[in-house]
């Protein structure tokens, strides 16, 4: 056997466990009762240690120097496949296990503080758990980046979006920042006049018979896969069995449809993957910009839409009554491109988001260079708030409290969402260049055309280019954000 | 660190693996879609294959042998660990890995002919497919039987069973065998004149509902387990999050409930482990024939009842509806103690159920000894079952293809259905001769009087002894007929 062919089947046993690790996350979100959550835990935790020893075998390490010996006798494929076997070796290589332990520990220490810190506004209490946290964090992009040959902060990138770097990020984002605020004040002068939205209230079992049809509309496949309600939506299970979360709001049917098809997008994007090559690296969806841009172009792009109002409108009518307002195409467009700067991120509308995003790419990045001490969170927080979206937060639960990543570890993750949004827009602009009927078929609720572009340009190619790379070549054009602002422009102006 | 404290947390790991297997395959019967099949066997095949790597890597065979030295140093529970280990580690490194996987590709292969060949009557499909399986589990046998120094049809019971003999169990069969036929027939003059059942129908959720409220009667824990639907009546999940399923008949509303209540007494079982112990070989249940005793307890002991009809018969009028004849506590009694001679194991109720086991149990030994031919399955079948239940199949679906142990080459299972009925009489038994309450208890609908002794002197113990050794320390007597032919005597002509 060849050290590629040895280097195979020990991460195809990674894939596995980390398939079984992802339905054991799924099943936790959606059907574990309170008392399983501790051996659940456990059993967690075991998986990942088993994982983490198969990664960091010494003998990985050999057959990865014995395999780049092969290389004239791989396939491209192949390949990408060694070059991502490689990262994922160095990543893992890189920390040592008493600073992987300490991580989880603080991580897991700091989450449970979080959880009763964010309502109390307590940022003192937060502050204690999250000061060695960093510590921890830094101690990490600093290895990070030795192991990948990058600065502290673009190491923990790395994690997240493969290939993505804060020097590419940085002009995009100051481009944005000088664009959105007068665009919004133009945005809000348009939907002055609009009014309230008309009541569009439904029951969950009639919303989620909606939901399931939107879906299988979408290109969802139900044998392959489920829908399911858990607190926080998500897309998860594994190759070949994709779970989508959402959660309900009985008084607006529209946000938990919308909520479906942001999670549609991510699970056609897994359904999509090269069957070939599931339990390989290489054969897995890229960093989480690309996921997110996959969800968002469903979401954002095709359905918060006129053509897709006129199509969802009948059914909204069939599946949960009301007719008339509620199921009028145009006034369910104007609920569905509403914009309203607010506190509270994941409440935001795609206009004010990326300020929400800029604010915490600025503040974690002066964090971990050690600009940024944190007692200092909430007044930088508060400052660039007021400073991005005109209003100052009147409390931490609506302010730097309000998200769980921090307080998880989870340090240069938060850019992922904006550079997903440009993506989108480009990906969804090249696509509708090369399907003239895309629009047009949107409106028919027929997905063919749209889902065969993703399936060809950005799905079938899994890991096979890193994200800015996969970008450029399904669009023939870099990451920017041209045509993010040229989207917006049309929307929410045109 | 000692050799034993090293062999707890090498166990302490392939616990925390079965559990993660053990979800992985509840959801597979409830929850997951029909595509997810293949990617679910390759990740459950990747966990049984790190767990038998984990329990016969050579490191284990050494700490075994030096934590003999340490035994002075053990309490008794360690001492009993130890034993299971040893007991694990000889069982799993008796067999070949090659044996190992023939015996798995041969069952999944007969497996697949079996759900052709039973709805078809195709044994001599069958017969193709189970007859190289039957070779290699006569190897396995022999195997078994050798490293544990038994004979080879023990080497098999002992899988499912620990301790449990053929030398014990043919004299009991033996007296059933003798005791049954006439008794049966006494029970069905009694019946004779009870006519037809009147209807006890209602819908799934009624009923599951109601299930879920004797669940929590029986001492059931919601928040650290869950009642589904499966097409097959399991208990599954693990330790502090335990999954039980049943289905559900529209028109006999009984059938569902008394399914749930013996699966409750599985739950009530594994849950009563000691937490202590979770993750050890001494602290997880005792063997089938144990296990199906703790069901059978609740199922036939306490409420194939009259104490627990009446409980249930005003509970049943309050959440099915019906009143009147459904509700009348007699009714239901005759319902749940309604004795017909069938061809169907699964159907069978308590007093011809040990016919089907102990005609199984001649069939499976002659088969391992060399004594019985494939090709004569179907008329030895034919001819035992109509000595014991005056019946004759008219075919192999009612005949030797109705059940789906043997072609997964379950081999030495059987006898633990009648010897675990054995035992749940002589556990209730002493439990009622220790609690002068429980029958009362039990027609208030409260069963903590059972309960407590059955954590005392059952669940507590977990593999503490092995199961006729814990019968005999619980009840003072030895495994036997006795107590099962007067719990039958009085329950069916009393």
């Amino acid at each position: 056997m060849s050290a590629y062919a040895a280097l195979e089947a020990r991460f195809r046993r990674l894939g596995l466990l980390g398939g079984a690790a992802a339905m054991l996350h799924w099943d936790w979100a959606t059907m574990m009762p309170p008392g399983g959550a501790g051996p659940r835990a456990a059993q967690l935790a075991e998986l990942a240690l088993i994982r983490h020893e198969t990664l960091t075998d010494a003998a990985v390490c050999d057959l990865l120097d014995e395999a780049e010996s092969e290389t004239d006798t791989l396939d491209a494929w192949q390949r990408a496949n060694l070059a991502r076997m490689w990262r994922r070796w160095r990543e893992a290589a890189a920390l040592p296990g008493d600073l992987v332990q300490a991580l989880s520990e603080a991580s897991s220490q700091c989450e449970m503080v979080w959880r009763e810190a964010r309502p109390a506004s307590d940022f003192p209490a937060f502050a204690d758990a999250f000061a060695p946290l960093l510590g921890l964090a830094r101690e990490k992009a600093a290895a990070l980046g030795a192991a990948l040959d990058c600065a502290p902060y673009d190491g923990l990138i790395e994690s997240y979006e493969p290939g993505l770097r804060a020097a590419t990020i940085d002009p995009l984002f100051d481009d944005l920042a000088g664009f959105l605020p007068e665009f919004l004040g133009r945005v809000r002068e348009t939907q002055a006049g609009w009014g309230a939205p008309p009541p569009l209230g439904a029951a969950t079992e009639a919303q989620q018979a909606l939901a399931r049809r939107l879906m299988a509309a979408l290109g969802f496949d139900f044998d392959h896969g489920r829908l399911d309600i858990s607190l926080h939506p998500f897309c998860g299970g594994s190759a070949g069995d994709i779970r989508i979360t959402t959660r309900y709001d009985e008084a607006d049917a529209l946000s938990g449809l919308m909520g479906v098809l942001h999670e549609t997008g991510h699970a056609l994007y897994e359904a999509g993957l090269p069957e070939a090559w599931r339990y390989q690296p290489v054969g897995q969806a890229g960093g989480m910009a690309l996921h997110e841009s996959q969800s968002l172009l469903i979401e954002m792009q095709a359905c918060r839409s006129r053509p897709f109002m006129r199509f969802l409108a009948p059914l909204l009518g069939e599946h949960l009554g009301g007719g008339g307002g509620a199921a009028d195409a145009e006034a369910l467009y104007r609920r569905a491109i509403r914009v309203e700067p607010g506190y509270i991120r994941v409440d935001a509308d795609e206009v004010t988001y990326p300020a929400h995003i800029m604010l915490r790419y600025r503040l974690e990045r002066a964090l971990i260079a050690g600009d940024l001490a944190v007692g200092e969170i909430p007044g930088a927080w508060a400052e660039i708030h007021e400073s991005l979206l005109g209003l100052r937060p009147e409390n931490d639960t609506q302010g730097c409290l309000q998200d769980i990543h921090w307080s998880v570890g989870e340090i240069g993750y938060f850019p992922s969402y904006t550079i997903g949004a440009l993506m989108a827009a480009q990906f969804f602009d090249a696509a509708a260049r090369d399907e003239p009927d895309l629009w047009p078929a949107i409106e028919r609720g027929d997905f063919a055309p749209l889902l065969g572009w993703l399936r060809a340009n950005v799905h079938a190619l899994a890991s096979r280019h890193q994200g800015p790379a996969l970008l450029e070549r399904a669009t023939g054009a870099p990451l920017g954000t041209a045509v993010f602002k040229a989207h917006l422009q049309r929307r929410y102006l045109g």
